[in-house]
């Protein structure tokens, strides 16, 4: 059992936990919480974590079974309850925390995993758990995945992972070395890139979405760029009463993505 | 100038910020930065504190005349940058901040407003910040209220002030005594009550939402308790692929309260 907060595992782990080029460089990051355990793939799995006397407390979960298989497969390392706050990243802790390998995905793997891929390209979203729960409602409408630029918040933020609820491990996502280049890479592959924007004169579900799509979703604060802007086929407009300037970017993001969804569904 | 942290005001501010009974209390709360300000009825200002050298700030803005108008109306303090920062409950504060009075609306105000209302009610929402983006979402969607259980999180809390971004000040609200029965009256107005629920066997996309509507949302975690489940006509799903158990709450109200939003605006 490690009990002191000074062993190397437990400052590597607090690092990683606060540094996104210290987790880059190892390829690696940080999750805690039965339900992220229960579902990250086992083949991700590098070190685990266990807090003293929470072992009691995994077997009586309902998904106790999936979860001792891993345990016992991949190892962990049992820890005192004062290390375990130190390693974790929230208030109150579960008890368990993992460290897991970064995901990689190629453009060509999500365009071409689909016959109607649908995406969601976002420019610079700034909070992680925005951009968490954008990946968690994309899995929902069964995106192919999320093409980022790269001022967008790091997907491996602890509150990003959180806010995906498990998401993160089955929605592929791209940070764009050149973004301009990968939106003009999707019209090429024939998908219709529609951006949400103030200047869309008609409403977002007077187009059809049956075939295969991207919504661009700008900056919280700014929307998107005019560059940016100028890729899009199409502007639509997300129709707001009373005198709201914008919504949040999850809640765009989540209405553009269902209307596709639904009319997919209800054309099938 | 105010100068000193331990001044009276400043330390009444940092109670407010903290304490819901006190705010509830004097019937009073805490906001800051200057789109919030700018949007704030002058009727309900009581205080303005601006930090040190922030005037010239306001001076550039464009709203820079509704703000100088309100800042002469109701008059303001001066504080220093550090007193400011003690005040103020952000990081990065913007250096103005206030204090206005509670709204207060009542269940006959909110039903009788619209003859078609459109509802939102929350049973036991816990993040203030899921929360404030539900607010904001209801005024884009044009609804007539939110009601909310005793166990929801507390409007007046500064993470849900900021994210309606001023939309607190026009959707009107209410903490129900009784939730149950405050559920019960919608149907006694002749409000269909629609549940969010996954033993909802057809989707929300199926139902008809042009008449008086209300949807009845659950905590994040654990959904609707069976009592409050039990209350509704009708249960809706949002359909979801991959391995999603649920959407964020605040997304999940976002989907329904714009389908019955757009069936309203093209039926119309």
């Amino acid at each position: 059992m490690i009990t002191s907060v000074g062993n190397q595992k437990v400052k590597q782990i607090v690092q990683w936990n606060k540094k996104p080029s210290l987790r880059n460089r190892e390829g690696v990051f940080v999750a805690e919480g039965l339900k992220m355990f229960s579902e990250v793939p086992q083949s991700s799995l590098k070190e685990i974590y266990i807090a003293d006397g929470f072992l009691e407390g995994i077997r009586k979960t309902e998904r106790s079974r999936d979860i001792w298989g891993k345990l016992e497969e991949c190892g962990y390392e049992t820890v005192s309850e004062e290390v375990f706050s130190k390693m974790s990243d929230i208030c109150s802790p579960q008890g368990i925390l993992f460290v897991a390998r970064q995901m990689h995905y190629t453009f060509e793997q999500m365009a071409e995993a689909s016959d109607n891929p649908l995406f969601l390209v976002l420019e610079d979203i700034q909070d992680p758990g925005n951009l968490g729960t954008m990946i968690r409602t994309g899995e929902g409408a069964g995106i192919s995945g999320v093409i980022m630029s790269k001022g967008t918040a790091d997907i491996y933020n602890p509150k990003t992972i959180r806010s995906t609820m498990g998401s993160v491990y089955r929605v592929p996502f791209l940070y764009a070395e050149d973004f301009h280049a990968t939106v003009r890479r999707l019209r090429e592959y024939g998908v219709m890139v529609y951006a949400a924007h103030l200047r869309g004169e008609k409403c977002y579900d007077e187009f059809e979405y049956r075939r295969p799509t991207a919504f661009l979703i700008g900056n919280e604060g700014n929307g998107l760029t005019e560059e940016t802007a100028e890729l899009a086929d199409t502007y639509v407009r997300i129709p707001m009463e009373g005198r709201l300037e914008s919504l949040n970017a999850a809640i765009a993001s989540a209405l553009l993505l269902y209307e596709a969804a639904g009319q997919r569904r209800r054309g099938a």
